[in-house]
């Protein structure tokens, strides 16, 4: 008999997690579609050339080979380690199709070959979003896009979640008011990143020695990280960092545009930080990281930021854009194992039909066929089971709703398994309209 | 600069292919969930071990592999080539948190590692659904998958369709009352499923060396397969055929009881068909495969049917079910390339807010706001460019809805770019209530 090993770092939800999965994608679908994002999907696979076009060789993919292929007869392909590389071949292939400003979501698994190891994902969903556009792209955009990661949280309800704000120009005005030159500041960038993982010593160390920067300019830096304030404050408290650089005057000035563009009632959830940095060299303006509250452990559930030129590898067309990502997986592995999920959904069905006898299953099927038309999903139990069997069968299943059908009247009785208490109805019509007044979804 | 040659037979939709792809995906989800299936979603890679356990070497496999992995250091993993045999170890492995009968659906990217051909997918999705039980399985589960299956082709609305169905023991009590044993009927079988591949000459000589039958045996078989009938008619005709043999009265019971508990009006969608054999040795009742009427070049879009044990290679739990798989992308492919779509969705927005000028644009963004708060999808314009040239982007994106928001009072007005009416309203709240009643979508 074949082996049953769970393969390491390879998901799998059960079916109840399953529908939770998916309801969580079902809300954040249509928040982005609210704001007229549309979908794309690109193959899991690339060419193994388009994923290692922007020099990320380190990371570790895994390739794909057709086991009876000739050696070398084909195309070299790998999957897909994110979705921002297969977004650039995207848009840069497809240039001539697409309206622009083109502002498309993407959700989609990835994969990564790690060593395997505890906790860590190999094959995950995220969910990203961006806008781009041809030439120029106002900063309207980077505070949709911040309003639509906002707004996708809130709707999960995955408990308190705040997002970090920062904007790199912020970040090297301050440093080139420092006296750091562009190398120096962007490997000032890269240690600034690590702050919460190798302390504030590790950065003082590292800008030393990577940045070449004096001890007293490294203590400067890092005092700089402790500077946080809200949506509504920060332009003052950043001033009075005492920085006086026209590249840190035009960080504050784009900051403040967007979060001035961000609806009141998220304002509250974002957090300007000074010592965000994010690693990656790609982002030119805004950056931000979401986290969970009371996970803080959890580290980042959701990045992203504002970047100059997507596709610069494929295509002389200027792409800039903004855009972030939702680490889909990594976040319900978290909301599954510490119980986030307030409503449980175990079934798609609302409603069990009994059958008391064979003879009855297809007044029974029209029954349900008449609740379904009415949008209350049914299900007519397999077998004409002794009655407290199926009603057990619901339970597990976690229907709500049984129904009793009569075999001498037109009379329709409903169990409630909730509450225990039952309803009798004289017509299956009046059955169907009381259930479906109900909502219950 | 990088390629940018598309992968042959991984095909990528434009964002408006793919949203006609997501509204096809939610129609037959709902389809399903209202039946009370649940939704399952396996690893995109399965142990190589697990894929070839049912003896299926012959199947082209994409095998993955760590860029970096030690050699033979880790499991050999592949990417799956179906949902079924994901679908067997999925219900062996997490059989005691299961409950039975298990309703799933299942729809993900399958891969085949198949020679690069024009027209060969190498990545499509498959949906799926399966009843499975523990022990015996009613044939009203067979029953309720050909109602779901039809009721998905109905609610998809790309043309006329129909479902051929057949019953295996009908099939082999008909060879056996032929005096064919049990290895030449399957034979028989393998040779009568390719009749509308290789023609009546093919099959017949296939059947006198394959199967080892008679010429004469071999007409026999091959006469049989002309029968046809409605699901009304069906049992008399087939008793017509003169065949006399327990199992293929059997084979008539089990259809006849299946057909009955298949709701009346979807009854019209189904061809009994005594040609239908399917190639697979797997299935041992009823068996059915749907194809689109006007366009039978194009061959099975969806097929299935039931069978004994799903997962014997994994437990000795005898899992008997019945099931089907609807190829998705390969029904989408022929419906964008023949034009089957009635309906046309070119945008998740349904209401374009230009914008006269910047100091504006907080005005327009909350007005946006009411109408996405009033299930109303909407944009606001990027840039205050000339409003020619912003009407064009709506018309260019498939926005039918533009919004003018007056700089001077509460008023707006909409312009209906498919009708070219425009509309005035005193205050946003009545636009809101105005555009919502529309039910657009």
């Amino acid at each position: 008999m074949a082996k049953l090993t769970p393969i390491s770092g390879f998901p799998e939800w059960l079916p109840e997690q399953k529908l939770v999965e998916d309801a969580v994608i079902s809300q954040v679908k249509s928040v982005y579609a609210s704001h007229g994002f549309v979908p794309i999907e690109t193959p899991a696979a690339e060419l193994i050339e388009t994923l290692s076009s922007k020099g990320v060789v380190d990371r570790e993919i895994y390739s794909i080979r057709r086991f009876h292929a000739e050696e070398d007869a084909e195309a070299a392909l790998a999957l897909h380690f994110d979705l921002t590389v297969p977004f650039a071949r995207y848009a840069a292939q497809h240039l001539n199709a697409l309206s622009f400003p083109f502002k498309r979501y993407q959700l989609q698994k990835v994969w990564r070959g790690e060593r395997p190891q505890k906790g860590r994902f190999r094959e995950f969903y995220q969910f990203d979003i961006d806008t781009i556009a041809r030439e120029d792209l106002p900063l309207c955009c980077d505070a949709e896009i911040v309003t639509v990661l906002l707004k996708a949280f809130r709707v999960m309800q995955l408990g308190p979640f705040q997002m970090l704000v920062n904007n790199r120009k912020l970040l090297h005005g301050c440093y080139s008011s420092l006296g750091l030159g562009e190398t120096q500041r962007k490997a000032a960038i890269t240690a600034v990143d690590k702050i919460h993982k190798i302390g504030r010593d590790g950065v003082l160390k590292e800008l030393e020695s990577a940045a070449a920067v004096s001890h007293d300019v490294a203590t400067r830096i890092v005092d700089l990280t402790v500077v946080q304030a809200s949506a509504a404050d920060f332009a003052g408290v950043f001033q009075a960092t005492g920085v006086k650089d026209a590249l840190f005057d035009k960080g504050i000035e784009e900051l403040a545009e967007v979060l001035r563009l961000v609806p009141t009632d998220l304002q509250q959830y974002i957090q300007v930080d000074l010592s965000l940095a994010r690693g990656l060299d790609y982002y030119t303006g805004l950056i931000f990281e979401a986290q969970m509250r009371d996970h803080p452990e959890f580290g980042t559930v959701c990045s992203g930021g504002r970047y100059d030129d997507l596709a610069s590898q494929f295509t002389s067309q200027k792409l800039p854009g903004v855009g972030g990502s939702i680490g889909l997986t990594r976040l319900l592995e978290l909301a599954f194992s510490k119980g986030l999920l307030s409503a449980k959904i175990r079934s798609t069905a609302q409603v069990m039909v009994t059958v008391f006898s064979e003879t009855q299953r297809q007044r029974c099927n029209e029954f349900a066929e008449e609740l379904r038309g009415s949008g209350v999903a049914t299900e007519v139990f397999f077998k004409a089971s002794k009655l407290g069997k199926q009603i057990e069968s619901a339970e597990a299943r976690g229907v709500r709703y049984v129904a009793f059908v009569s075999e001498e009247n037109e009379a329709i009785e409903i169990k409630d398994l909730e509450t225990k208490q039952q309803h009798k109805f004289a017509q299956a019509s009046e059955t169907v309209a009381w259930l479906s007044a109900l909502k219950i979804s």
